[in-house]
């Protein structure tokens, strides 16, 4: 199978409401992407509809500098869409922002896409072979072509998504608004999250539970793997469920859990901040060390350090203080070497620490510099000992369904054993979590996970 | 005593270097007021001296946000003093940003402080009497005329300094940059913080020790009560300590401890964190309850939090979930009713509190709206039980120091019982610090303290 | 014939530059495309080549206001085209910004655009049924995206061009810069001007040549109506004129030498200033009158009064002035009555044209309602008698072709006879400029032009 | 006497009003700025006055980017007074920016002057003597504490300001607005204008008449040099009349006539225009030259060259094109040589000047390089000769009232001759206007005026 390494790799969040109740669709909207904004902070929009007429306003920027009160008042419909951006690899182009809002011979249509195409090349191929042209590198825009060419073919849009996903491989979630409809699609294995909700008698769909917590909305339920959701004011709620396999087969990502979700939401039928406490206790199971204080690393490691401060018995503390304004915007004084990211960003609690024996548990290593670092202050703040608790596997193999993940060449997992990393970030002892029990830290998973960048058995791949 | 309680009350940071090593004094200062951000957010401002010249740059907004890397790189200097700014009345004139810049018969003179001065009024009328023109509404501006006129009487800034402080009641931390020495003195009650710290030969001054492990300075010491030191090329580091009076007599103010600083500074030999936790072990001792969690409200009581879990034995966890992303410019969608403040930036781990009897701690009840917005999320998440724990004594008194709390008709402790604030808020138990062990927080404290807020018991008052 | 009024219509300015010199082209454009900001305010734009890789930066605003001399350093290669737009029907969608990039089955390409399609909706039409996707509303996508399309069926883009210009009606001037070829062509009627220049040994081609005198560049000759000039590396400069015509029967806006243009272009061999200045000489000609004074309306009716006052004998005089801070920002403070727009932008000299007969200029009436205005504030200074004279012809047809006409509610000229507007804007006499005597206003023109806004006369309807 | 060099040396613009009828006093002064834009670029600023408290908003930038319709919308009042400043040094401090807000011991006061102290040094150290502190390093801030201490010892603003205006030398027009009375004074040698307007029952005060006409004022008459006008609620409008001396004997500034004031201004009895006009016509007297055309420069000559037309009946036309977006912040792509400033702003009509006789008028020299370029430009362009005539004498004196002159170095008029000049700008000929005749350009002026910058004979030195 062709993959193409030089597209965008994105983790994005989608949301969409279809309104009978009289909502500030905008309003709601960005609430819902306030939410999210963990799952992307490089662009956001909105597209309201309002008669059949699509409005869009997106930009760079997190959502509450994208965003203010007199845009907001502007953006008025009975239905809204929305989307929050991650890119990776530094393509900060405007035009990637989303929704796409698009003309073509049905009039207009918003597209608001969360994930990643694996064959995204050889349908862009196709499309241009056929005389597309394209003005962004987002895989939305090639669904969106897709689905104009599809839809000259069939009566109604969501017939013509239902053939289209059949074209599609690879990790998505979809918010599709047209003149007189919301259409919500997960992809066929089910990698990334998409749930329902209702407020009074709207719908919503978000790609996490916790925008639902936010507006004040009652979880219905996910969307299923292969589905489609169509929301009008004449039928109400609808489905297509013709893509869908066993959901048991279905391969929700295992790097939710662990790290991209906010730890307040529930992914098919499991707690993410259950998860996280679930491979803190795992971890405290496996090689077992005697120490004082378990610490988290703020705030990616505090989840697990709970959970492994409750099974091991040891007192859960704070030995590490994060300066809570560190945002996306805070420029380094590099000039002067001394103040380095680290130390701005956490600070050692020295009376904590001192003459302690520390458990330090954060959610996963990459180039292990930070990590380094940390170690490097707790020892000079007067820790005895520190033992390093990594609450996911080592990251060894890429993932091609939207998690993007450093290079080979830039993973210490794959350049090192756990010794020598060990030896590298100063610690007194490293536990990885223990890849063979991944499937306990999800008890209540309604369907499978695909763990590939652990374990290099992907979807598809063997199917 | 004529107490105005018109003027602005402030509670700021401030900082200083003066290099000796070759540093980027610009850059140092911006690294220091971004550790100390949480000690005010309407403004900052740096002004660094330049062969005598002193250049200053300040604004309204964060730290990140008023400075960039090309603001940055034009304040070149061999001193620098900083400032960041809290208004807590809505006053957000441009011109009371500091540092104040003035010039006056020996040349420029930069001037920051934090604190507030309880005979402003008398000080301002004196001088008016005399022919001054104010420009802003900072007591800051005060102490730059006194001191304008006491250095006309006087060969030296210092000595100027030390007559001036003769005159001034009130909490106050000055740093100060004439054309060839940083100065900075404290108030002879020693009520704000300020500290020495040293980077190589070169000598920094803060009004929190978190600042001096941002820029990886060392600890030196306190400026003692009623202290001035000066920094020059010529004598390196002088004391004058006339007006200094037995520090087991000083009055730090327990606020900072409480509330105030960051929980990885040291005060007058004193951890905050360690003072946090303490209130949190003494409240399990105070009317204990039986429970299956303790949790804290993000970030205010968590480590109250930990230190009742430690106490009790109950297991520490994690049941609601702050939002990072909310920042001072955050626009509350009010239209939307649904859409409150609070949920916006806490939601509830459902699945973490379901069933649970929980204890919640925080570091105060003000107004107690938010409190029982919390107390009803847990609740509707299916808590059993919701004990609330409160690490401050009931607040009843008003601060005429520096500390901003509302008017007593907005003070819940002022205007009900106990038992009718427990009622309010929905919980099934209240319990507030006890004020009778307040001196048990702070066992490694140098000096006396002020809990005139909590007392009605206040320093000058009395003396 | 369709016409589609719903669509936006433009004036434009496009640019571009093939260097083989080592030129900065980026700053090149952007002082071209500054010299021709007259031609739109909305939005701007520039496009790069570098390597074949194409980057663009475009925005809202004016050229000075996008561009800063940080995005102008980021924006490197051998070619560049750009783009200045006009938006009369209040349509600012960021979208619709020039030059559009897209990404088809050859690569990248970009494309700028100043014109109208006349069967714009007839072509949409037929692209949407074959499926293709629109993401603006500008002409400038549909050739985009008929070029695409008929790239696949031919070896080059030129050739591909040279199809897709036989599909076009209506006027335009076209730049398009692919991988390795700048390309520019002009409609075959030769409505919009497009000229080439050369500097040094680099091509440069606009919409004006203004533009070339502000970089300093030598004009080489107009690009012929219906005319493809392909720049590249290999052989120069190629011509591919197959869609020409008899240059004779061409037909130039004549708008764009009363209007459109700056007074120092010259459009197919006619001075605009030297145009603008025989109307004024022929007015003088016509029904002529006693007076003391011409004046023009600045900077409107400035170079025909020379004219006038030329021909007349009557001495030419400055009996306003313009406040030469109004900008596309101004805010009008309407609350306050008495500040109308006018008087914020225009005075009257008092002293210049008090008791004196004044012959004032001017290049059109639209609403009538300035105009009035003038007349009156001239009366109220002194003026004992105010002869009106405009340069151009009563406006009374549409345009289908690219200027921007009110609706004939709003035309004056359509609604009333002469002596009626006269008695409206209460001038002692008024002169419109005879129509039959247009031709003599351009006695050097090459080709034809249309004055089917004068005459109901238009190119297509009638070949 | 001594004089301060380094000190700002401004030229701005002053306004106030007091209003009787319900006016919206910000914007009606907002478009009073607007209309004195040209007396000051770099910031600007208004202060209204609500029930005694005084209100500012100041910013850099020119009036519509300072202010915009919510800013304006905030400044609520009865009185208000305006600033623009310029700022010729560099210094673009945004503490200079006027109006300044003072608190003293009578309450508010907000302060705006145009105008230079010529014993501003002397002063400053008397203030710094008695223990006065500066934020700024206006002439401003000056008058301020002199007023503030006077204050003290009178019982009425008004008298303060009296005996003030005794101790100060040099030019200046001040508006000051405490919490009941608008005052305006005009120094008593009357060097800057400052005159007096009305609307309906309401009054202005302006630096300049073009202001009255922008927002509908009717002029009543000039403030007397030495004179005090108070507007207040209670005696309406009265004046103090006691510095003045013999209007014959006052000074007004010539350069407001030949360079500073708008053309449609009239200043002491003069049109500027009227007067610019009669600098054309005595140059045409002066070495006369056969030619075929008379240009202006831009917009700086153009007033004089059609007095220069008038006079010697050579006809006046356009040889030289401005762009009208040449703004303050036009960046000049400096990194490509053959864009020059010159070239982006001006460009030559080349059909009109080629083969030509030209006398090209501007209104001085300064550096000489503009206008060699220009005359470079015209040659080019085909004119046979090019004759330059200058509005004003050399400029071969500083000035220490205001006018912001170039060190003597930089003044080609001090380091060579006329002849020598000549041959450096490439001129067929060169005449500056014979200074003996400045008297007769202002025929209609009221008093004496000062042309000390060419005669070097100035006010104060010889009294």
């Amino acid at each position: 199978m062709l993959i193409d390494n030089n597209k965008l790799q994105e983790e994005c969040g989608v949301f969409g409401i279809f309104d009978n109740d009289g909502f500030d669709c905008a309003r709601i909207t960005y609430a819902a992407l306030f939410a999210m904004q963990h799952r992307g902070q490089e662009s956001c929009g909105i597209a309201v509809n309002q008669d059949t007429h699509i409005d869009c306003y997106k930009n760079h920027g997190l959502v509450h500098e994208v965003f203010n009160d007199y845009v907001l008042s502007q953006l008025k419909g009975r239905m809204a869409i929305g989307h929050v951006k991650y890119s990776p690899k530094g393509e900060t182009g405007a035009p990637n922002a989303q929704p796409l809002v698009s003309r073509y011979i049905k009039g207009q249509m918003a597209f608001a896409m969360n994930g990643c195409l694996s064959n995204y090349l050889e349908l862009k191929h196709e499309l241009e072979l056929a005389g597309a042209v394209f003005q962004t590198t987002t895989d939305a825009e090639i669904v969106m072509h897709l689905l104009a060419r599809e839809r000259l073919k069939t009566g109604r849009t969501e017939t013509a998504l239902a053939n289209v996903m059949k074209m599609l491989r690879g990790s998505y979630s979809i918010v599709i608004m047209s003149p007189k409809k919301l259409i919500a699609c997960r992809d066929i294995m089910g990698m990334r999250p998409l749930s329902i909700g209702k407020i009074e008698n709207s719908y919503v769909v978000a790609s996490e539970t916790c925008a639902f917590d936010t507006i004040r909305a009652d979880f219905v339920r996910d969307v299923a793997p292969g589905e489609i959701v169509i929301f009008d004011k004449k039928n109400g709620v609808r489905t297509i469920a013709d893509n869908c396999m066993d959901r048991k087969k279905c391969k929700m990502c295992i790097f939710e859990y662990i790290y991209f979700a906010r730890s307040d939401s529930v992914i098919e039928g499991m707690s993410v901040h259950e998860a996280r406490k679930l491979t803190g206790k795992i971890l405290a199971q496996t090689n077992p060390v005697d120490a004082d204080l378990v610490i988290g690393v703020p705030d990616s490691g505090i989840d697990a350090a709970i959970g492994y401060a409750q099974e091991s018995g040891i007192p859960y503390g704070k030995g590490l203080v994060i300066n809570r304004y560190v945002g996306r915007t805070f420029i380094q004084p590099t000039q002067e070497e001394r103040l380095t990211a680290v130390r701005l960003k956490i600070n050692v609690l020295k009376d904590t620490v001192k003459g302690k024996r520390i458990v330090m548990v954060d959610d996963s290593i990459v180039r292990g510099t930070t990590c380094a670092k940390l170690v490097d202050m707790l020892k000079e703040a007067g820790a005895k000992e520190v033992h390093m608790r990594i609450s996911s596997p080592p990251f060894t193999w890429p993932c091609y369904f939207g998690t993007d993940v450093p290079d080979k060449e830039n993973l210490l997992a794959c350049q090192h054993t756990v010794e020598e990393i060990r030896d590298m970030i100063g610690a007194d002892s490293l536990v990885y979590f223990p890849v063979e029990r991944l499937n306990e830290i999800v008890p209540d998973i309604n369907c499978g996970f695909c763990d590939g960048c652990f374990t290099g058995v992907y979807p598809y791949f063997h199917d």
